[in-house]
């Protein structure tokens, strides 16, 4: 084809003008089976590059070949929305000179579009490419190798980003429609063997937990939902990661057919479970701004009304008409909850950081009714706490806090205190829940945190909003 | 709905900043039948707005009533594609101070994303809008009371403008999806009556042709293409406006069948000839800038293979990814073509303009093969002729030209020549064809042109490509 910008991952660096001291981005819809990250720094350490700064919208485990560039000075300055596994557990104990940048999604793109957080080039996989550079998530041809859905996370990155290079693992005939990322927005294509395993985009925090725990944690938060006042046609939800706030969505959809309710949209991470429900005539529309299993990603292939969203369109604070504005009801998950009801849902109890930001701000704050599905205790470790480790989500975006001990409701909502009282749920005060977790646990150690900081917590509106330090052990 | 950006047109016009001096931004996608233009000059001439710059993607007879608001003083200057009927003829015999600026397709869609063309507040119709400004050109409601298809002109002005007003004339439950125009790009949302009258989108250039002249002529057009060698199995084509041209494509169905060749593609304003073989999967994808009917608006609202792409992605000269790049034929008309194979689609043979530059030059500069119909004659008006009154698009992009006394090849392509001859069809020189309409026709008066320039055409790289003095009668 004329003008084919079909080249070489080498190719595509040389041609980038990367430089030492730039900024690289990377998205994580393939999360756990994520390869390009990998790939791509690997090429970028062989070929002498220095001092990078990687902006990826999450890191995983499956990213822990980082330490290794991050000690050779490769890469010297992260942002992301989350960390886990050994990378996070060596960032944790200072492997980095220079703190983490933790935003959430809707921040990120945020600081993105206004150039607040500048990429110099972007290294997007795609399930599907033409040579022009028309990308997307969704396979094309039958010689796909992956899928991933939406590319939500990604759009930013292409619309602003100086120089972007799609990565991909099934070269496709022109013109490769409907397209996430447009040909106009792309410099270069590389084709590699893969991109990601499909396998594992529902791995890490949203697999489909059988914990019989969680099960009843999102019977409640269904209850919680249905006698909020929030649940009447033409609502909106969303479910974050985690196995109870996922599952909620499934103990609704019981009440909506005998109630005759219809959902409006769903938003966010989209589940099979969101899918089922739109299949079934329950939820008008999906607004996916990343696909959580591949029962989602292949809806999203062929339904126009399950339709992709870009993170800025998903929760960008900085524009009212992001989807998060007009989100009724979200259900989310919690490493630790505490009285004031701030959530962390990045840094363990042991001081070490295993988790991401994701949306959990960005929805809590703009939604109608936020709702924090969260057990009183994980094995030893308490989840309902005086102050939590770390503040990602402020307390006044969350509305209630649904335990196996059960349910809080921030003061600033008398209204829906009485709703749930009158329907007969456990309604209780947050402080007797932290009690109740310190009589049975006990007083925890401190955490044996040392001077460094590891870690800086952005808020949505682009404002530090907490500090990680390093751990000592 | 919290948040909503619905507001009155004057609210959004007091919200948007505008000042006198600014410039403001139309699509043309209703064509003959668009409201949009008319209605929001007349609320800013009532509220006293004065010199103000008038950058839609086209004008055409319905906007005569610009006439008084240039007279007035509201608006003292104009970029566009084209202009027709009454308020062309008044700009040819010098009414405004300024020249009008002309523009391609993608010239505009370039000037919009290299800053070139900053518009202040961009005036978008939509046939659906939710309350935070997601819009399409499709009908999404019982209530719809328009449909225009893609809204391909409008999203540079979406994407670029400082500010960007949604019109609409149904206000549809968000979220309205699939969108052509985010949200997040849109400040406020008025619903007007009517946005535009969809029986006139294929009115003007776009009409089924009757003509038997342009059944001859498009009958010869396919011949050309399927003689050319470019006829083959995942070829590409579009087809322009004018009856000839559009045409085209019937004819070159059966041979499509008979040989067992399918289009990868049809580019740009698309037809429902376009979407009949589309469907009849002769041709692959759909790329539409502009759904030149009813049926092809149908078409993309239901179609996710009949994709819609904005004038960047779709003529871009700045873009290598544009998709005329992709782009292997195309048939195109003229008013003139020259000796030179320079073309003439703005300015009639009278002096007055008459026309649009449309996606000529960009079509004709980047595909393998452009084919111009053309008559040799227009009643006493020759249309081949020594030196064209307007340069449009220059010769060194026209390949072919069909006229009923013959086909003329451009010498630079000696192999398409030696192609069509071998297919037994009239290869003849440019220079008879344009001898031939003289010896009919006679040599013509000189143009009573006088020494105001009342427009200047860029070509699609910036740069100023011819002026277009008034005529004095």
């Amino acid at each position: 084809m004329r003008n084919s910008k079909v080249v070489t991952l080498e190719e595509a660096i040389v041609k980038s003008g990367l430089k030492d001291g730039m900024t690289i981005s990377f998205h994580h819809h393939f999360r756990g089976g994520d390869k390009v990250v990998n790939l791509v720094v690997a090429k970028l350490a062989e070929m002498g590059f220095k001092d990078l700064h990687l902006a990826a919208s999450s890191l995983s485990d499956v990213h822990a070949p980082l330490i290794d560039h991050i000690k050779a000075g490769v890469i010297t300055k992260i942002s992301t929305s989350g960390l886990r596994g050994e990378l996070a557990n060596e960032i944790s104990h200072g492997l980095m000179k220079e703190p983490v940048v933790f935003r959430s999604h809707g921040g990120r793109g945020s600081a993105i579009a206004s150039g607040e957080l500048h990429i110099d080039v972007a290294f997007l996989g795609a399930s599907s490419c033409d040579e022009l550079g028309n990308a997307s998530g969704c396979p094309r041809s039958e010689n796909a190798k992956s899928i991933c859905g939406s590319l939500g996370y990604a759009l930013p990155d292409a619309r602003y980003a100086d120089h972007v290079v799609v990565l991909t693992d099934d070269l496709v005939a022109y013109p490769n429609v409907p397209k996430s990322i447009s040909s106009c927005d792309v410099e270069s294509v590389v084709v590699v063997d893969s991109v990601g395993d499909s396998s594992k985009i529902s791995s890490g925090a949203i697999r489909d937990s059988k914990n019989p725990r969680d099960i009843l944690l999102a019977k409640q938060a269904a209850k919680v939902i249905i006698n909020s006042g929030y649940f009447k046609e033409g609502f909106s939800i969303q479910t974050g990661t985690g196995g109870a706030s996922l599952a909620a969505v499934k103990y609704i959809r019981e009440s909506m057919i005998e109630q005759g309710i219809h959902a409006s949209f769903a938003l966010g991470g989209i589940t099979a479970h969101m899918v089922k429900l739109h299949e079934e005539g329950l939820i008008g529309r999906l607004i996916d701004v990343q696909s959580f299993d591949k029962v989602a990603a292949e809806s999203i292939a062929h339904d126009q009304f399950h339709q992709e969203v870009s993170a800025v369109e998903y929760a960008s604070a900085d524009h009212v008409g992001s989807a998060v504005h007009a989100l009724d009801i979200v259900i989310l998950s919690a490493l630790e909850v505490d009285v004031n009801f701030n959530v962390n849902v990045l840094v363990g109890s042991d001081g070490i950081i295993r988790g991401a930001i994701g949306g959990h701000p960005d929805t809590a704050e703009d939604s109608a009714l936020s709702i924090i599905v969260c057990p009183l205790l994980r094995g030893r470790i308490p989840c309902v706490v005086p102050k939590v480790t770390t503040l990602i989500t402020p307390g006044k975006g969350v509305d209630v806090v649904v335990t196996e001990y059960g349910i809080a409701v921030n003061p600033e909502r008398p209204e829906i205190a009485e709703r749930l009282k009158a329907a007969g749920l456990k309604v209780v005060d947050i402080h007797n829940l932290a009690a109740k977790a310190r009589s049975i646990i006990g007083e925890p150690d401190a955490l044996p945190f040392g001077d460094k900081v590891v870690g800086i917590v952005m808020d949505r509106h682009g404002k530090v909003l907490d500090e990680i330090h390093n751990i000592v052990d």
